[in-house]
């Protein structure tokens, strides 16, 4: 949860007042997100979205988060749309920080997910994959393998005082990944949503209602989304992997972009490097807590042992993925 | 800011199934106020909050809380009012907790307050004041004198640890208000608000449009709302007090309710004792925090130096209130 930035109620009516959205009814800061400032912002048009890019958002690539939610809206990919002022421009400045007003989304993120959700999600990414083919802008997945050795840098010192051994099994499963991971060329790429948990996706009664918070979107590989999702939905809350749940999401996604034998091949390698990703990013905040900060970091642990059990998987098969004959 | 509690969207569209409010259509938590768990909850009716009474609110007082609400809201005073279910009940429990859906108010919270603001606060302050007269339930104040000295008992061992001398200057100030601590028969008493600050106020364009938390409304001398909204509006943020915003609030509220004399002259005594009240809690969550708490504890040093200020003033004209000839 997270309200960095305070705005003037001054400065929120002239911010209100460059766009057609009639007068300013209320605003009220947002208890969810951890990159951003989020306001619930009702005007005479509705309710909206004002979203503050803090300091972990990379002001050069909003152009592409805000492009790629508009461009995947107009597909009928059903994410939140920046709105533009009266003079054309989405992305402006309030408090000193880039800043957007943004669609509301209708829908609730589920806290305990089902394998309904998870088939909900795998539509929804291979709905994603498919709206974004033709989407002009381009971003690297700064938080991939290259990415994960500088984090892990950083955290090297103080991994064994958080958990005895840790620095070294990281270090081991970092070498295993970099000279396993696979090659550019090998499996289909393009944009991947690279954040697709729970709190992300919004189901009104059991039915998928959009997908939200674009902010770590990227090009890579396809499967590695899949990776992602697996990790964040597929595992019960005492670390069991539910097969069920596996089964669901990748059968759903399968539907509309089948996978090749090669990313099925590749899935167990593609879910430790994503667990090994959440597992740095988490061990990371965990070690430089600010004290009084408003965000309680995560446990990392959970993340841990997810990498432990993605060592033991042969293929797509493990997670419940049936091979076509 | 506050969401302590996590709510269920299967226990989310279960509770919205027991009013007449259509279907739930969003519930975002809101990061706004600390004694409760507030969520934004949009159905097909509209847009409602959600409350959640966390432990610092008793349940045997919401009966109370609730039921002022209604009273004010029927007498057409702008304040948040509890819905009821098909059942008739407004109350119930949600994850555990007493819980109320509860009306939208528009309006925006003034980040910088000014005279024309608090001349709005001075004059909805004598219309709670009025419209509740004929309320039927009763509140004691248990953060007046006596709450003040149990505060004080379990601060004092700390307190010259946060500022040296600090122990000393609230027994002092404590004693002093023993000592001259109106009479309950001495002043006109009354249902007041009794945090009537302005994250607790709305605003749309410079017009008042609503008063919301009525989680310390009680029944005390009406002159000490006063005091606690001369703290709260009236003071600039580098400690000095504005006699412009004093004037502006005491002067709107005297138009609709005039201040005995012995009402002007208390004010100053009342102030300080505000300042004590506000000074002592504060304290007592600053020595108090939890570590990794999501709210972060407001300064007590603020109050300290609006109690000494309080201390030097004569009575309601030193705060701007012209005695009328």
């Amino acid at each position: 949860m997270a309200v960095y930035t305070e705005v003037d109620d001054a400065a929120l009516e002239a911010l209100v007042a460059e766009y057609d959205l009639g007068r300013l009814l209320s605003c009220k800061g947002i208890a969810e997100g951890v990159e951003n400032s989020n306001f619930l912002l009702v005007t005479e048009a509705g309710p909206h979205i004002l979203t503050l890019y803090e300091k972990r958002v990379k002001a050069e690539d909003l152009p592409f988060f805000l492009g790629l939610m508009q461009h995947l809206a107009a597909r009928g990919f059903i994410c939140p749309t920046p709105i533009a002022g009266r003079d054309g421009r989405a992305l402006r400045h309030v408090a000193g920080r880039p800043a957007a007003i943004i669609s509301f989304l209708r829908g609730v993120w589920p806290r305990r997910p089902t394998a309904v959700h998870c088939a909900g999600v795998g539509a929804a990414m291979a709905d994603l994959h498919r709206c974004a083919t033709d989407f002009g802008l381009r971003r690297a997945n700064d938080l991939s393998l290259a990415g994960w050795g500088n984090l892990l840098r950083s955290c090297q010192s103080q991994a064994d005082a958080f958990s005895p051994g840790l620095s070294a099994e990281l270090t081991r499963e970092l070498e295993a990944l970099q000279a396993a991971w696979p090659d550019p060329a090998a499996l289909p790429r393009g944009v991947i949503h690279a954040d697709m948990f729970p709190d992300n996706v919004f189901f009104l009664e059991n039915r998928l209602s959009g997908v939200i918070d674009f902010y770590f979107a990227c090009n890579d590989m396809l499967a590695y989304d899949l990776a992602v999702a697996l990790n964040a939905w597929c595992f019960e809350r005492d670390g069991a992997f539910n097969v069920t749940k596996g089964r669901a999401l990748l059968e759903a996604y399968v539907r509309s972009r089948p996978l090749t034998v090669a990313e099925r091949d590749a899935l167990p390698l593609l879910a430790r490097g994503a667990a090994l990703r959440f597992l740095l990013t988490r061990l990371y905040d965990w070690l430089n807590q600010v004290p009084g900060a408003m965000v309680k970091p995560k446990d990392p642990t959970e993340y841990l042992q997810k990498m432990r059990f993605h060592r033991e998987v042969a293929n797509a098969a493990g997670y419940g993925l049936e091979y076509a004959p």
